[in-house]
Formats: structure tokens, sequence, C-alpha cells
């Protein structure tokens, strides 16, 4: 027979610790590491200590409540993991759920006398957002050592600050080398951020894989011309040129058999008048694709694509690389070990791609690991009408409760 | 057998005239109406009183030079015009160019004892660029009648001052009415601000007609979404939806039979940021054509694009009139009669359309008017950079000389 969580006592720590900091007019944005970040913090500890996790904290600030005994503290832990740093005006499910999931889980576990065979461990990581300090996942990415901890430390914020200044000014400059705790296995919950659960009203997604991501940046130069004088076949329109890479791309990824994800999401034209033609577009690309293969294929057929513009349309193309992650498939025992479980209790579940960068894609890199989704209303995200409906934030935490169990019993 | 003008002194008149607005950089900037303006008005106010012409000031600040005689006083004057105020950073042959021609003519004529059969009229408009006061072609359009003169004098520039107070200030307030003058014709020589005479190498272009213009903005609504968890079947890409129409416009002209001009010349997203999908898309359509009908078609097949966008595309599309201009039809004894004074003369010459505006368009509305137009090196306009050929000064300046004899004969 299956635990089950105390819902009631996780849907309202969800909504105390998003109540928390807000501003006047209700705002809730909690930056990285920000006295607002710290508030957070303090009241997630207190919450870890009232249930006796052993607190740590490590260099770059990441926060981990462990729950061991005397019998299975010489294991290597499981992690239940995410964030509860915010983007500005956020919602408040978005990080914290994954967190408070984890603490839910392991009271529950304390309650219902669960020996387990392993340490559980509850990791809060620093700066995932990466509003206030790039890149983004920056707590993650220094505790599995893609990043120097000294380069992270000095890293300046976009309001001129020094990570490692605030660190220590909030208190959370930890003693601990980043990667002390060497998990056995990582698992995060997590709101999908995207409308494919919604829509096909499946409470459990099983994510397989994430996104490999792909930005750029593209400058085309034509010839600023007077737009009433200049016959269109002797144009040199930066413009124009923008736009049909706009309609390759999108064309590219419905043509991708649903697998890749093409946006431009900013543009620019110089001298932006309306009676004259645009001599310069400035435009970013954010291409993703699950399959490393598939996502280079995608940036080849980009970058032919802009050499056949140069020559049709007369204009000179440059594009610079702003950010590429490759794909990261996630555990194959993990993820059925999941289905398994969201099997047993009767839910609707499917495979999906996260399509979003999460923690868990950093922590793949040194042991087995898988997220679970719970869906989105209207994919709504990084905004304060981000919701999930408490069955569907109490059915995931169900599934992981008992994959959890499942995996240290 | 024709008149010959004296080129060294038409050349040296444009260049002084454009000397004298520039700033300590060099730069030329002679807004309507401003100090710079004044001191341009001044000198060739002087000049056109070395040739004993009348000067007479409207109220609305037009200048105009007359040449008459006891014998020819009573009948309605020839008038050669155009405009002395720029662009910001100008080059010195838009207007002024006419405007020198005009008084080289007069003063060409003179010396060669011709008795001309009408007074001779050179006219020089207020605010023709419409850098400072909105609309432009405001001179020409209150001498026609087209906008009252108390509205005109209330106008407010970009600089926050009032026309009529501007107007005062560097006393161009004239007492005539607009209007005032009646021309037998109306003829006003041009740089053309394009490339197709330069292109085609010929030296002379006889404008027949000149494009209406339809200019309206356009705002199209989709949902901001994250750019990586939203698949494309689920997306209302605003900025995609921009792309599909600056595609649209340019393969609707480039089907037109090369008479339509469409141009979407300014552009913005929101929230433009990389990984979100652009909610909205602000863009500028600029779309020209010389024969109405064709115009309204174009502008009705855009509309009913947008429509079927709205359903295709998931995105709420509104659009706002910016300006609209319907196309003038040159007279077409005057278009001839320019024809064969070129052809007589041994000149290249073409008829073409005004991509631009002009004064011409405005008087057009009470006499007889054609345009002749100089080649513009490699199109440019509005630019320092824009340059003609000394030869096509000359060559057209001729032109217009005999034109004016033949017409005045």
């Amino acid at each position: 027979m299956d635990n089950i969580i105390n819902s009631e006592r996780l849907i309202n720590n969800i909504i105390e610790l998003g109540d928390l900091s807000r501003d006047n007019g209700g705002i809730l944005t909690r930056l990285a590491l920000s006295e607002s970040d710290k508030i957070a913090r303090d009241l997630v500890v207190l919450w870890m200590k009232e249930i006796n996790l052993d607190v740590e904290i490590d260099r770059i600030g990441n926060i981990f409540g462990i729950w061991k005994t005397s019998e299975n503290k010489d294991k290597n832990p499981i992690m239940i993991g995410s964030h509860i740093d915010s983007v500005i005006n956020a919602g408040i499910y978005d990080g914290c759920f994954g967190v408070l999931s984890g603490l839910e889980v392991i009271k529950t576990l304390q309650e219902s006398g669960f020996k387990s065979s392993r340490p559980i461990v509850v990791g809060i990581f620093t700066n995932e957002e990466g509003v206030r300090y790039q890149p983004d996942m920056l707590g993650s990415l220094v505790y599995v050592n893609g990043l120097e901890l000294e380069d992270a430390l000095n890293t300046i914020g976009i309001d001129g600050t020094r990570l490692g200044d605030e660190l220590e000014k909030i208190g959370y400059d930890g003693e601990n080398e980043p990667g002390f705790i060497k998990p056995y296995a990582y698992i995060e919950l997590h709101v999908e951020q995207g409308p494919i659960l919604d829509k096909e009203d499946i409470p459990v997604g099983v994510a397989e894989n994430l996104q490999g991501i792909s930005w750029q940046k593209c400058t085309i130069e034509g010839e600023a011309n007077h737009a009433g004088t200049t016959p269109t076949r002797m144009r040199s329109d930066a413009g124009l040129a923008a736009a049909k890479v706009i309609n390759f791309l999108r064309n590219r990824a419905d043509d991708s058999n649903k697998t890749t994800v093409a946006t431009v999401g900013s543009i620019e034209f110089e001298p932006n008048l309306i009676n004259v033609i645009p001599s310069k577009a400035i435009f970013t690309i954010d291409l993703r694709n699950p399959n490393e293969k598939l996502l280079i294929d995608e940036e080849l057929a980009f970058k032919e694509y802009l050499e056949k513009l140069e020559k049709t349309d007369g204009v000179k193309i440059c594009t610079e690389r702003l950010a590429r992650f490759e794909p990261v498939i996630f555990n194959k025992d993990l993820v059925e070990n999941i289905e398994k479980v969201a099997n047993r209790q009767g839910l609707k579940y499917r495979r999906i791609t996260s399509g979003a960068g999460h923690d868990a894609q950093m922590m793949a890199r040194i042991c087995p690991t898988a997220m679970i989704f719970a869906p989105s209303i209207d994919g709504i995200s990084h905004n304060p009408n981000e919701k999930t409906k408490n069955e569907d934030l109490i059915a995931t935490s169900n599934v992981l409760l008992n994959v959890i169990r499942d995996i240290s019993n």
C-alpha cells in the first residue's frame, strides 16, 4: 500500500512561502541572494530543523537538509532538489513546489515510521533563475563542477553586485565544498511551465529528457533607402530578410516531427522609420531539440539558409553564439520507476521532454537523475498567474513520495 | 535654337546656399523656420532682388520672386517652385536645386532679352520636409487651401514651438493670402531621390505622376509563452505573424507588375526577450502606388490577409491609418512639352513616377503641373552623401529653361 502525503500541510506551506516575499503591491519577486531570498531561506531552514534534518550549506550557498540515521548514514543519499529563488513578478510554484514536496515526503515517511535504507536529502540550489546573476542554474552547475567556484563567486549581477559579497551578506556562505554529497539518485518535482499536460488533461509528466538549447544573435545588414522611390528589385531590405528567417525557422520546426522548437523573441530594426527601408535587423534565435544530432542539424540548416539569403537578398549576415547546452537524457530506470508508481496509483501519465532548463540537468552529470512534472494551467510560467491545481500538486507529490520510498527500500 | 543657362553660376549658387547652414561639424540641417532657414531665405531673397524680382511673402511664409513686365503683368504667371528647408544632416540638392534653377532660368531669359508672354515666378514653399512640423509639404498644402491657415499656424513642432510664432520670429509672416498668385502652370525640378535614372544612366526624368501613399500602423496580439516549453502548434506568436505580413506585402509588391512598393520600416516586439514568444508585434506599413484603384486594391488585399491571419495564427490584429494621399497625375501637355525639349536637346529621358512627395503634388490641385527629375547617384537621399552629377544638374536645368521659354512664348 502506497503512502500518502498530508496534502493540506503541503498546500499551506507552498502558500506561506509564496506570501513571504511579496512587496507592498503584492508582487512576488525573490531574486537570488537578495534580502527576500534570505528570509525565504531562513523559513525553509527552520522547517528543515523542525523535522530534525541536518542542515548543511556549501560555499556557493546551496542548502541541504539531510535526514539520516545511524544505520544509513554511510550510504549515498537520495536527493530531492529544486530552488526557491524566483524571476521578477513570479508565481508561487516554480521551484518552491519541488523543495516543499521534498520536505513533505520526508515528513510523511518519518510519520509512517519508514526505515530508509539511505539518507534522504532535500537540496535548494542557488540562483536557478539566472535573473540577477548569469548563468541560470548557477548553484547546481558549480555543485557538479561545471563552473569554477571562484568564477561563480566573482559573478557581477544586473545590479552591479558581486555574487560572493551578497552570499556573505545574507549569511549563506557555507563551509562545505560544492559536490560534498554524492547522491545515489536525484529526483526533481517541478511544474511543467508549458501547456502539454494541461491541454491533454494528464496529471503526471515523466520527464525522460531535457532539450538542448542553442541561442544565437543574428545581425542582417542591408541598405537604408527611401521607401517611396526605391523599386523593390533595387532594395537590400534587412527587415524583409529577417522576416524570411523567422518564417524559415518556424517552417523547419513544424517540419521536424514536432521535436524542434524555434523562437525569434526579440528584434530591432535600424533606422526604424516608417519610410526608410531597414538598413539593419538584429534579432535573437532560440532553438531547442532533445536530440543533440537534430539540434546540430537545425543549426546547420539555419546557417545554410543565411548563406543563401546573403546571395538572394543582397544582405550581409553575421551570427553570434549566446548560449549552448547539450540535451540531457534522464536515467531510464528512474523514469520507469516513476511510471510504475503513477500506474500503481491509477494516475494518467505521459513521458515528456523538459523544454525549460532545471537543476536536474546539472545533477544528471554526477548521478542518475529524473524529473516529475505537474501540469501548469494554460502553460503559464514566470508570471503571477502561474497556477497548478491542488489535486495535481498532491498527485505528483504522492508519486514522488512513493518513488523515493521504493528506491530507498 | 535653345537657350543655355550659365552652368558655373548655377553650381556655385547651389554650393553657396548649401554651405550656409552648416554647423561647426559641417553638418547641414535647415529645419523649417529655424534661424538657419531664415539665413537661407534672406540670401535667396537677396538673389531675387539682384535680378529685379518683386518679392512677395504670404501668411504661411511661402516666398515668391516675380519677374513681370508692364506688358505681361495681368496674365497668370508660370511658376517654378520647390523648397529650401531640409531634413537633419541633409544634402545640398533636395529642394534648393529646384529653387536656384528657377532663378537661373529667369536670369538666362533676362540676359537673352527674352520677352515672356507671362510673368515667371519662383516659389519657395514653407516646411516641405515635415521634420519640424507635421504634415510635410505644409506651405504648399495651405497655399492650395488643403489645410486651414489658422490650423497650420497653430501647428506645434517636435521642439514644442508654435509654427506661427516661429514664422513671426524670423520675419517671414507675410501679408499675402495663400493662393494669391494663380499660376498658368507649375513646374518643379527636383533630384529623383531614387536610383532609377542613375541605374539606367538616363539624365532626364519626366514625372508623369506621383504615387499615392497609404501609411498604416499594425498591432498584432498573440500570447507570451515560454520559448522552450510551448510546442509550436500551441503558440500564438505575434512576431511570426508580423514576419508573415512582411513577406506577404513584399510578394504582393513583386507581383504587382512593379507598380506597388511596400515597406515595413519599423517594428517592435513585446516583451522582446530571447526566450519568450512575442505577445505583441507593432509595425508600420508604407504602401504606394501611382494608381488610386490599385492602391485601394493593395489596401484591401492587406486587410483580407490580416483577417485570414487572425484565424490561422490565433492572433488579434488591429490597424490604424497614419496617412493617406491619393496619387497625382501630372498634366499631359506639360509632360509632353518636357519630353519634346529633352528630345530636341538630344538628351536621353524617360517617364517616371515620383516615389516621394513634393510641393508639385499640392500645386497640381490648382493648375497644370509637372516635374522634371535629375538622377540621384545610387538613389541616395536625405543624407549628406546625396549627390547629382554637375552635368545632370545642368542638363535638366536647360530642359527646364526651354520648357519655360516654350510655354511663355
